[in-house]
């Protein structure tokens, strides 16, 4: 190993592949990316990403590991805890646009390439799916037990509930994938998105159109 | 060819073959699945599979295209193309669940073996959902050109449409995806689910929350 290579700490090694791996590919599909173009653009020789990653599968799953933990970390993160229903429900939706928009080839990664490739790869994101979709069922469950304080019979059946996470997930998941697939100035920014779908998700598409529209303030 | 071959058509064989393919590809995943498995399902000899659809690869394809066609002929069926915005969402969304609820297997093999499995059918599935969100995004341009009238200064954008479009298809396939891997008397029917979807597009959580809910009578 030469002198470059004793300079830089290992798991800083690792982050550069990585990187150099998702932005490959994301571009380039799974198939067509080659160990040679990963180990170019990150810099080092491909014996080294072999040493380290093992394999182009390892190497792909290592990526949909790390962008699945930076996504999840994301959310949580932006998240405001004690807020009301309708500002935790913004908050985690603005992490979720602001870091895909940041990342698109992460995003690129785990919502079109790891799904389509095939198994295991399809496995790592259904898990990290569906703790998205757990997450986001135990605040739409805590914003209608809010609600239920002051409209006691009009409580949302747990499978209701369910049902409007995974409808909401499903919904974040596409128009992210559309921004993603969107380039140049036609791409909406992540505090776009979030707004979209705030609104969409909290107000319906009868109060968007008739010019009702959720606002943080309100 | 015996006897029993002769009585059939082959077009009828055909479809008998493509239901063998679809149940056995949706149970058991595009690479799992044997051509001896779906022959005996079928009721047929192996070599009259190949014969009539050449390979494991096009029996597949042929697969997401007949299931494709089918759901996109549901929703356009459904849609009452004259009637209000909220009346033909509700419609579509009907169509919607009611077909994939009733072919929970042809869903399976559009929403997760086709994508899983790779391209190119991920390219072919693609294609179809291209289709339902420009189907869709004319649609909420229309009911939005519709409240217009009434609201001049408050029309929605165009990127806005578009990106209210890909929002509604997302959750749609994702609750039809939920849907089709609950099984049991759990499983909600394809009216409760569009019924959740339209609440949830139209009204928004707010006011399902506070027992504001659509009903189609309103």
């Amino acid at each position: 190993m030469g002198v470059q290579g004793k300079r830089v700490p290992r798991a800083v090694r690792e982050q550069q592949m990585l990187d150099a791996a998702v932005a490959t590919f994301a571009r380039r599909g799974y198939r067509a990316a080659s160990m040679d173009e990963i180990a170019e653009a990150a810099g080092v020789s491909k014996p080294l990403v072999y040493l380290y990653l093992n394999s182009k599968d390892e190497l792909f799953t290592a990526c949909i590991r790390r962008e699945a933990d930076a996504l999840k970390a994301a959310v949580r993160a932006a998240v405001e805890p004690d807020a009301p229903a309708d500002r935790q429900l913004w908050s985690g939706l603005l992490g979720f646009f602001e870091h895909t928009a940041a990342h698109p080839d992460g995003w690129t990664v785990l919502y079109s390439q790891a799904r389509t490739v095939g198994e295991p790869f399809a496995a790592e994101v259904a898990v990290m799916r569906a703790e998205i979709v757990a997450f986001v069922t135990g605040l739409i469950a805590a914003a209608a037990r809010d609600a239920d304080c002051e409209a006691a019979d009009q409580s949302l059946a747990d499978r209701e509930v369910a049902a409007l996470a995974h409808a909401l997930v499903g919904a974040a998941e596409s128009l992210a994938g559309w921004n993603a697939g969107t380039t140049g100035p036609g791409r909406p920014s992540g505090k776009e998105s979030a707004a979209t779908l705030m609104n969409f998700a909290w107000s319906g598409l009868d109060n968007l159109m008739t010019g009702h529209r959720w606002t943080p303030s309100r």
